[in-house]
C-alpha cells in the first residue's frame, strides 16, 4: 500500500472508531457506572475506561495486526521501544469530569511511527469538537483549519494550570508557579491534559503546565501542537520523552520562553 | 394581573430575551470586536457586553416600567434599596472568555422582589445549557429537573476555586485555601462565576470558592443554589449582601461546613 494511502485508512478508521465509542460512553450515563479505585482516590476508573480501551485494541488488532498500542488501561503491548507504528490511547482522558460531569473529557489518540508523531486526535465527547492534525497538513477543529499560532506575552495570556501546583508540592517550586499566575492575565484549570492540550493548539488558552502526565495523556496533544507552530517541553526546558512520565509546558511562541525564564531559576 | 401569571409572563419573556441576546453574541463572533479596557486589564470589555446589557434594559422598560434594572454596565439604574422588582443582570459572564475561547460564558439574570429571590437564569451560550430556577418550583438544566443536593466530603470533591486564591494575596490567608486544594478531590477554574455557580447548582462541581463578586455575578446562582439545597454564604460564613461585592463559599450540604472549618480560624 503506498504510504499516503495507508495513512487515510488510517485516518478514516481511527475517526469512525473514536465516534463509535463516544456513542458508546454517552450511552453509559444511562446506565449506572461501576467505579473502582486505582492507586489514588482522585484517579477514578469506571468499568467504562477498561471496556473502551479493548474495544480501541480490538480494531486495531483486527485490522493492522502489525501495530502495537499503548494504553492507559495496559491491555496494550508492554512497549520498550519507539519501532513501527504505535497508537497510543486514552480512552478517557478527565476520568473524574467523566463521573461528576459527564462532561469535559476526551478521547485520546496519538499515532506515532519510528517515535516520530503522525496523527494526533483528541475527542471532546460532551461537547463533540473533534480535534485533528496529521504530520504535515496542519491541525483541524472538526472542518475548521486552525491557524498558526501567533506570539503571545504573559501579561495577555490565559494559562491553564491547576492549583495542586500553586501550592507547595514535590514537583516543582509552587513560588514559581505562583509568579506565572500572578502576571498572567488569568488562569484555568478544566482536569482534562488532553482537552487542555487541545485548547492551546486552538487558541482557546495560551499555555498549559502540569507536572505529571503520562504518554497517553500527551500524545496526542503533542502532534495538534506541532502543526499549529505550538511549544511543547518539560517544565525544565528539556525535550519530552514519549514513553514516560513527563512534566510538560506547552505554550506559544515568545510565551513559551517567557514562562521558562519564570520556572528555571 | 395575578401573581401567578405575572411570574409567569416575566419567566416567559426572560427566556425569550436571553435566547434573542445569545444568538446577537454568536452572531458577534463572525464580525471584529472591539475590546476596549477596564481599570485592569483582565477585565476586558467588548462593545457586545455594552450592547447585550443596553438591549435588556430597553426591553424590561418598555415592557415592565415599574421595574428596575441592575446591570454590571452601568446602564441600568442607581440601585441602593432593594425595594420592588429589581433585574440584576451580567450580560457577559466571564468576558475573557468570551475574547479568548467564545465559549464558557454566560448570560445571567437573577430577578428579586423586595430583596428576595423569584427567578435565577444562567444561559451558558456556547454549550446552549439553560439553567432556570424559579422561587419554589425548582431549578433545571433545559428541560432536566436537577436534584437536590445531597451532603459530600472534602475528600470526595471537586471545587472550582480560581489559583489566584492558592498563592498569597490580599483577601483571605492562601495556606487555607491551599489546605482545600489539598484535602479535595482536585479542583477546576472555568473563569465564568455565574457558570461556576450553575455548576454547583447542577452537582457538576462540589463547591465553588471565590473572593470578589459583584451583585451581577452571583445573582442569578444564588437563586438556582436555594432551589436545590446548596449553602452560599460569604468565605466567612456571613450571609451574602444583594447589593454589594462579596466573597462567596457555595457548596453542598456538610461540604460548605467542612470549608468553612479550613477558612475560619
Amino acid at each position: 500500500m503506498m504510504e499516503k494511502e495507508k495513512w487515510r485508512k488510517i485516518e478514516q478508521l481511527a475517526k469512525a472508531w473514536t465516534i463509535e465509542a463516544a456513542e458508546l460512553l454517552q450511552k453509559s450515563f444511562e446506565n449506572t457506572l461501576t467505579i473502582t479505585y486505582k492507586s489514588h482516590i482522585a484517579d477514578l476508573v469506571t468499568n467504562m475506561d477498561k471496556n473502551i480501551e479493548k474495544f480501541f485494541i480490538d480494531k486495531i488488532q483486527n485490522t493492522f495486526p502489525e501495530h502495537r498500542v499503548l494504553g492507559e488501561e495496559g491491555y496494550g503491548d508492554d512497549i520498550q521501544d519507539k519501532s513501527g507504528i504505535i497508537w497510543i490511547i486514552d480512552p478517557i482522558d478527565g476520568t473524574t469530569n467523566f463521573i461528576h460531569q459527564q462532561s469535559n473529557f476526551a478521547i485520546s489518540i496519538g499515532i506515532y511511527e519510528n517515535g516520530s508523531g503522525k496523527m494526533g486526535l483528541i475527542y471532546d465527547v460532551g461537547s463533540k469538537n473533534l480535534y485533528f492534525a496529521k504530520d504535515g497538513e496542519g491541525a483541524y477543529l472538526n472542518d475548521l483549519k486552525l491557524s498558526k499560532l501567533d506570539k503571545a506575552a504573559l501579561s495577555e495570556a490565559v494559562v491553564g494550570v491547576n492549583a495542586t501546583w500553586v501550592g507547595p508540592n514535590k514537583r516543582i517550586n509552587h513560588e514559581n508557579v505562583q509568579e506565572i499566575v500572578r502576571k498572567s492575565r488569568g488562569t484555568r484549570s478544566y482536569g482534562s491534559a488532553a482537552i487542555e492540550l487541545a485548547y492551546v493548539a486552538s487558541g482557546k488558552l495560551d499555555a498549559y503546565m502540569t507536572m505529571r502526565l503520562s504518554p497517553w495523556d500527551f500524545a496526542a496533544g503533542l502532534i495538534l501542537l506541532n502543526e499549529v507552530g505550538g511549544i511543547a517541553t518539560k517544565t525544565n526546558g528539556k525535550p519530552i520523552q514519549l514513553l514516560e512520565q513527563n512534566s510538560i509546558l506547552a505554550a506559544k511562541p515568545g510565551l513559551h520562553e517567557e514562562m521558562l525564564k519564570h520556572l528555571i531559576k
